[in-house]
């Protein structure tokens, strides 16, 4: 099969790699209808994070069930699927509470590279949620989108407890940050304050739920969310960047009391007394997207959000380089390829 | 009247003070029935905290109301009251949220000694809550503990979300330590595990609902929790101590998904890293005593709770610098002081 490799930092090549095969009893073998590149692969794409190489890319997938192992229950051959980044078995106690990204079996997708024409997925129950039906070729962006960045920015509102009454700072409008928009507006949250300086994405920021957009940061950013709430700073804000910045903005434009969800990962020093003194309420990480799967493909297989609409960019899978390239020098918010 | 004033570190004198009296309309004044010497009252007393000297000292008092301000509504002359160490009026949004720590309006008490015969509250209707009747002698150290310690333990285990099903690490066995121990009992949590190495503290830990003792600390510390919890860490873990050491150890303690509540102030460094792996939900600061005031009053007071154990010295106020050597030099987890 075909699928994307990166040689080091810059090099991306689409080659020849060995068909994924059934290893385990609980794998499931999908073929990808279609994948992505995330922001998180720029890291080592950049040189920002060490690698051996050559190294299988892409961790964001959809496609249809090929073959399962023989201990698989609820997924078929032929079912159309979707997955998170983390293979999970979905039964242990974190799991059950809503961690499944740190499911003790938890096996990192990315380390198997889903932008490839075949996949396999661990823990194949526990992992793949089913479409209704095979959705139409329309939906697949939706549908890849919850797989990760829509999962992500769901996590991320859910995380600041974003939801009716409430006012929510988004610092950040990458794909995440947009979509966290969207989720928090899906959780009917009263106010929805987009920190974008984009004027393409702060349109869709406000197509999906966006009230209020501050072009500020750091500290006039902080003032501006205050003067937009009473002098108090919003419920609830979310990091959807993951700078030292992006963080100290969220924390600084939440009122005490308040929330903050973080997603976005990067090395980020926390001062205890800043925390001490905000009073706010931190949580985030890497998004458990297994546990919102099966609310977000119902409401993208009923229409009633089109989280697709991210990827502003789609090409070929054997544009892999040119995807990569596209999203480092941010002509791209996100790129979606089709094997 | 006399009152304790800090003439530099290690440098406590009661001295004669001139009276408070009445500043603004919504102030009271009491007459201290008991003070005591904070943790946090250490700092300037070791010299980590910059000062201008002499500072009046003390936060925590309960005592009985001897003048009231022309706009006090609901405290009146002849009541005994418990107040927080931050007067707030609470009735802003951050208060009715429950924060009233951050207060739009508060004023830290410790700016107005309440090591003393008298004592200035201001926001008097929004501060001070009244007990039932005069209490008896006996009970007076559990109604001074309700003003800080108490409370601030109590915030801890509400912050790391301590009740029925979960098991609860916590980090530190001094008063504030010893009393989350308290309240998480109280909240219902069935597991309550006290990291503590003194026999003295752990007694009072068993006393209170400790149903586990960890003496080993750090990386140790955390592979024990770790070990009575199949493997998976605490569901919660407070840290009561405000150390890198202490709040790491809370932090590693706690399983994917759980939460950690920290009440004890000092420059902690957080790296994002570890908090973004960690998934957990991470709560804390200055306690809001005042939101517990009521329910705890009512526990102190029908003798279901007795957290004046805590005050292992009593003393006179005269003898004030005594207070703070004890408890500087560790021979006492929590000096009272009775002018």
């Amino acid at each position: 099969m075909r699928g994307a490799l990166m040689y080091g930092p810059g090099d991306v090549r689409v080659e020849e790699r060995e068909d994924p095969r059934i290893e385990a009893s609980t794998d499931a073998i999908i073929r990808v209808s279609a994948a992505c590149v995330c922001g998180s692969d720029l890291w080592p794409y950049r040189g920002l994070e060490p690698h051996d190489w050559p190294a299988p890319m892409g961790h964001e997938y959809v496609g249809v069930v090929e073959e399962v192992g023989g201990a698989v229950r609820t997924i078929r051959p032929g079912q159309f699927v979707v997955g998170s980044f983390w293979a999970s078995d979905n039964t242990c106690e974190i799991c059950r509470a809503g961690y499944q990204g740190s499911c003790v079996n938890r096996i990192n997708m990315g380390s198997l590279g889903a932008q490839a024409e075949l996949l396999r997925v661990p823990l194949a129950d526990g992992t793949l949620v089913a479409t209704p039906e095979i959705p139409p070729d329309d939906m697949i962006p939706s549908l890849l989108a919850a797989s990760d960045v829509l999962g992500t920015g769901w996590y991320a509102a859910v995380a600041a407890a974003a939801g009716p009454g409430k006012t929510v700072a988004v610092v950040g409008d990458g794909a995440v940050g947009l979509l966290a928009v969207l989720a928090a507006g899906r959780l009917g949250t009263e106010r929805i304050i987009s920190m974008s300086r984009i004027e393409s994405r702060q349109r869709l920021a406000r197509e999906w739920g966006a009230t209020d957009i501050v072009e500020e940061r750091g500290a006039e950013g902080i003032a501006r969310v205050k003067e937009l709430t009473g002098g108090l700073g919003a419920h609830s804000a979310i990091d959807a960047v993951g700078t030292q910045e992006a963080m100290m903005q969220a924390i600084g434009a939440t009122r005490p009391g308040g929330h903050v969800g973080f997603v976005g990962y990067q090395p980020v020093a926390l001062s205890g007394g800043d925390l001490f003194w905000s009073q706010v309420h931190l949580h985030g990480g890497p998004a458990p997207v297994r546990r919102f799967l099966p609310e977000l493909i119902d409401l993208i297989w009923t229409r009633q959000i089109d989280p697709g609409k991210v990827y502003d960019l789609r090409l070929p899978l054997h544009e892999a380089a040119e995807a990569y390239r596209a999203m480092d020098e941010r002509r791209a918010i996100k790129t979606l390829l089709r094997p």
